[in-house]
């Protein structure tokens, strides 16, 4: 018999093997897997990215090249998301397990496209394979939120990025920064996860910023790309040609979008289907992530609360009127990072969600 | 020998004597003083109120009256701040401590007058006594803040109070209250260590608030009054008669004061002169909290942010413009309370202090 605290143990591992997939895997959700016989690591694995081996054949694939083959056969399998069950643009990672003979099978998150629910936990037992699910859910689904948006609402997850004195403004006199060093990198941390940054044109012909990775906390794959880099402007020629994300080594990876006046849902959704966007990062100014609230389209903050009194004129939050319906920040978790405090939260609205 | 480890664990008693005396001794600070001899504790005490013994003959009577007068000689006696040898309302504490026969006092922060500072020190070692000072002098000058800032600059310490939304409003839609039953019981905690609570007349005709205390986080001594009231207005007469702070049962703890169009610092000095306030509690609304940052006269602040976002047109940090001098938060905690975090932290001008 395995605890469910043993469960938990190596369904964190498996996260921890998610967790390198993270911003690398879109369309498909970051997911990992880890084998395990008799307490022992068989095998480790994650997805690296669409149309390559999906995590649990990853480690398969591992085990068996650490000449673990032979064992496999009642093994288990912690998987962090449901195992797919049809055929993509790879086949179902259900054959393999069973191939494998494998003896039990654990899975944290359920897919969220209900049309594949459930339909794995079916296969499997059928093979008389023991299966479990829900381990650390919350963290699996946390894990594949990007997907999950993706695959219920078309479009993105929004995660919207601010940094702000202590009286909520975005400048400092004379200081081109208002974050740590410590703040910057996490910033860069958020652009690694991320498949775009999304900012308006005021602030490319502002700030010219460059909107690439640099120096994250943590290293990402080799085959991360560079985010796409999408620029929301009413009119694109008044933005400078000059412009870094236009002469930049990326520049192939800036999109302009001129329907700066629709919905910023129809925004989201042309980037989600055209350019592969699980997760956007809005790194846009105050009237642009103010649409954003409005329309209920930031799903996630991240505010880094600098030291500084007395920013001058520019508001991270503008805004005279009470929003259509008040949000409330979930999950609050509160990171010191350096002179910064940052504030990461769900935005949910307040009727619930 | 007593380490100083020893000394700072006898000076952490000392110092939890002494708040016990937070917003109750003004115009004299809280003090507080823990006597021991062989490792054990003969006499707690701490300095009631102005008038009454200092926190050391309250540590000597308890000892007496615990039956441990004749172990005072070869005692030690652990004092938050540096005995008083002035005659003021009561008689010198060095003489006390002389008389007592004690072998050694060891004291936190120096007497914050220069015309007093050492001298205590220096009577005390003609006398044989042995001396030592700064243990856990930090936080025993912050325990002083209130008297020392009389002391140097004859006006109150001044802490600003602000509870806000996620994006810096006051406001919620169809609320009342911005912040959670915990963060109310801290703002209660706070105005229990002021002497006075210093509001616009703008809050009193829109909030109508009591600004008593009320159900804070650690009872206050029986003899602690209700901080003033101090209402800054252009008008008096445009204050409603019905308001609460004129017709409670501590209406004569209200102070109108007429000179909204003068200088903060005038306002701090005649409540400072007049009304024995060491420390006074902003709960204003932005305008005047905006004037008090300008003129640099906000030398602590307590945000209390709540997870609302979306909080209308009210801004907790109103104005266009840069301070005059960019202003910073050092020494800064967040502390969890409830569903808010509470930043609080001393202002410092960016230029140094």
């Amino acid at each position: 018999m395995v605890s469910p605290d043993q469960d938990a143990d190596w369904m964190r591992t498996a996260l921890e093997q998610a967790r390198l997939g993270l911003g690398v895997t879109s369309p498909n959700p970051p997911v990992g897997a880890v084998i395990v016989r008799d307490g022992l690591v068989l095998g480790l694995g994650y997805h690296h990215k669409a149309g390559e081996p999906h995590a649990e054949r990853m480690a398969l694939a591992d085990a068996r090249e650490r000449g673990y083959g032979a064992f496999l056969s009642d093994s288990t399998i912690y998987v962090t998301l449901e195992p797919c069950s049809s055929f993509g643009r790879t086949p179902p990672c259900t054959d393999a397990i069973i191939e494998a003979g494998m003896k039990r099978v654990v899975y944290g998150a359920s897919d969220p496209d209900i049309r594949h629910r459930g339909r794995a936990d079916g296969i499997l037992r059928a093979e008389g394979i023991e299966v479990a699910s829900g381990v650390l859910e919350e963290e699996c689904r946390e894990m594949i939120r990007g997907f999950a948006m993706g695959v219920k609402e078309g479009r993105p997850w929004v995660i919207a990025k601010v940094a702000m004195t202590v009286d909520g403004r975005l400048t400092r006199k004379n200081e081109r920064w208002l974050s740590g060093e410590e703040s910057l990198r996490y910033a860069h941390q958020l652009r690694a996860e991320c498949d775009a940054v999304l900012v308006g044109g005021e602030t490319v012909r502002c700030d010219d910023p460059a909107l690439t990775i640099r120096n994250p906390l943590r290293q990402p794959p080799a085959w991360k790309e560079q985010p796409w880099r999408v620029v929301l402007t009413r009119e694109k020629d008044s933005l400078p040609e000059g412009s870094r994300v236009f002469t930049d080594e990326h520049a192939d990876r800036t999109i302009v979008m001129e329907n700066i006046s629709s919905l910023s849902k129809n925004v989201l959704e042309v980037i989600y289907n055209q350019y592969n966007t699980s997760i956007v990062l809005l790194e846009c100014g105050g009237s642009l992530l103010r649409r954003f609230l409005e329309e209920e389209l930031v799903d996630e903050l991240v505010c880094v609360h600098t030291p500084w009194i007395g920013g001058g004129p520019v508001q991270a939050f503008p805004g005279d009127a009470f929003l259509p319906h008040e949000l409330v920040l979930m999950d609050r978790t509160w990171i010191s990072c350096g002179e910064d405090m940052i504030l990461r939260g769900k935005v949910r609205s307040r009727s619930g969600n």
